[in-house]
């Protein structure tokens, strides 16, 4: 009897949850504008038509909800990486945290330029001289305390032009195409050539991404015991370089599955995009264009841009998206505002 | 106008929902096992127990949706492993595909063995002997020609003694653990030793596991260019292994959280038992010990059960399991059921 009370009762549920669908997709209004801090345009119009597309069950280019993949490029591309890349200005707050302890470092390059604020200098550093400053900065402690010094560090550590918190400095338009991707079924994807557990920390507040869905650079870690219980110390040696190619290599690896799009910035995303070009079907490669030196920074060197060697894109790369109908995005054309404490 | 009637309509939608749901949780009946193909005792009641506190909200050991994060390794504890891991069956099936491209293995070891059968000299193998079998057929094509290559032998190859596709060989009591876990919010992760790209095949298919929810050893992949399109090409160098230590590294690699269940069965797991077991609040440690001849296969060595060498279970694992409370699932005891054909 309770049974059949029940049936009808949902029944009813379920017939008046119906016609109220009904109703309001006959009445529907068009949906508010998903990207609101995006200027009409192709940028624009490509990410919209792309979600269409691949949302579409009747069309041919319509894409399983468990294959629909999204990666994002994070510096450049997600937040401001000029004058210097986030990672590498903690790396050098570290520095100076860590000298008291290293008192031969005051005579010892490339820690010396570090403490002497030497940014002419430190701008002339050599790959090996900033893994030297990762290593001593990055490992020596377990996988736990980096987290928190990390945390702590994203917490008080202000940009020196916008005066702000780093985690404040991440574009407002990108949020909203995550956001928007994610309301159509994706899973989106940090993909960085910074250091994995560098970005997981922060991902889920800023970005509404898990740390399981952040795809990054590495270092070896250790598994061993202290007071009986097991740590993974973090060594200095790496283990991944997730930019350039490792960026293909990394998608395969951490996700095993080819992104439906990908947004970079610069020279290091060029095999995301290719990578996911490769595939069948819809595909979206967007680029990010820093071409706004009053509202942020203008690079390239391509277009004629400035080639201030952080976050490099090159004319060829530019050429490369033209030629293939990849969609650059230009800062200064395409957004309306940059940050969301502008608005 | 249309705006108050749809409000309306959705109002007496959702009162009614809420009304249905009233009547449903008063005279609910005792929600039907979760675990049908357990037996009652202490293995059943550790997974059940564990499922209640981490999801009681009002509980102190209440753990968020977003945490909750399950392990599992793969031979011996979601499938079959005997009398040879199935991924070494692979790799043997593949030395006789690929012998008449390659005379010289007739007289070269370890291929000289494996293409007589002799299934004597193949339980001597080294781990250099196995690596040179791994390179020979696991590498020198792309990934998506590996993929392939899997997938058409996962349909045909058999298990010597059961006669059923390996994938049929799961075990069905863990197909419920997961579903369970799965239904109480976790998302389950396999980490296995065997080879990620070996797994993420048919993962989804056999367990409701997608391919980026694999975490497994891996060899060194190279992106080139055919014909224009971008590769991943197998190389034939070890990249990481997924086993012992790297089990925990593995996961804080892969995943980034702790896990809160881990289940395994052999010394292979033991560090990915002691990592679960580390973290705060209610961790469920599982080891699977295969004690049942008749319905399977009996190895330990632990417990004077005979020491195969393949999915070695040591008895100080198992001391170390009883010692620190850790659940030993007894095949034989504790499963009613062993493979969904049985039933």
């Amino acid at each position: 009897m309770m049974k059949s009370i029940l049936t009808v009762c949902r029944v009813a549920a379920a017939a008046l949850g119906l016609l109220c669908a009904l109703v309001s997709s006959v009445y529907a209004q068009p949906t508010t504008d998903p990207l609101p801090s995006w200027n009409d345009g192709p940028a624009k119009q490509a990410i919209i038509s792309f979600v269409k597309e691949v949302t579409d069950k009747s069309g041919a280019k319509y894409v399983e909800p468990e294959d629909r993949i999204a990666t994002f490029d994070q510096d450049g591309t997600l937040w401001v990486e000029h004058p210097l890349y986030t990672q590498a200005e903690f790396a050098l707050d570290r520095v100076h945290e860590l000298a008291p302890q290293h008192p031969e470092w005051k005579q010892q390059e490339p820690f010396k330029a570090v403490l002497a604020n030497d940014r002419e200098a430190m701008a002339k550093f050599s790959e090996s001289d900033w893994e030297v400053v990762l290593a001593a900065t990055h490992a020596g402690m377990t996988t736990e305390t980096f987290v928190e010094i990390v945390k702590q560090w994203m917490a008080t550590a202000k940009d020196p032009r916008f005066q702000r918190l780093h985690t404040e400095l991440v574009y407002q338009p990108m949020l909203e195409v995550m956001d928007y991707l994610r309301t159509s079924g994706f899973k989106t994807y940090i993909v960085t050539g910074g250091g994995q557990e560098f970005v997981r920390p922060y991902s889920r507040r800023v970005y509404g991404i898990p740390p399981e869905q952040v795809v990054g650079s590495s270092i070896l870690t250790r598994y061993e015991y202290r007071d009986g219980k097991p740590v993974l110390l973090r060594e200095p040696k790496v283990f991944f370089i997730d930019n350039n190619a490792g960026k293909a290599i990394g998608i395969n690896l951490f996700i095993g599955k080819r992104p439906y799009a990908a947004f970079g910035n610069s020279t290091g995303d060029q095999q995301m995009e290719e990578w996911t070009a490769a595939g069948k079907g819809a595909r979206l490669m967007m680029l990010v264009l820093h071409d706004d030196a009053t509202r942020e920074y203008a690079y390239g060197p391509a277009e004629g841009l400035p080639d201030t060697k952080v976050g490099t894109f090159t004319q060829a790369l530019y050429d490369e998206a033209k030629t293939r109908g990849w969609n650059v995005i230009s800062m200064k054309r395409d957004w309306k505002h940059f940050f969301a404490f502008e608005k």
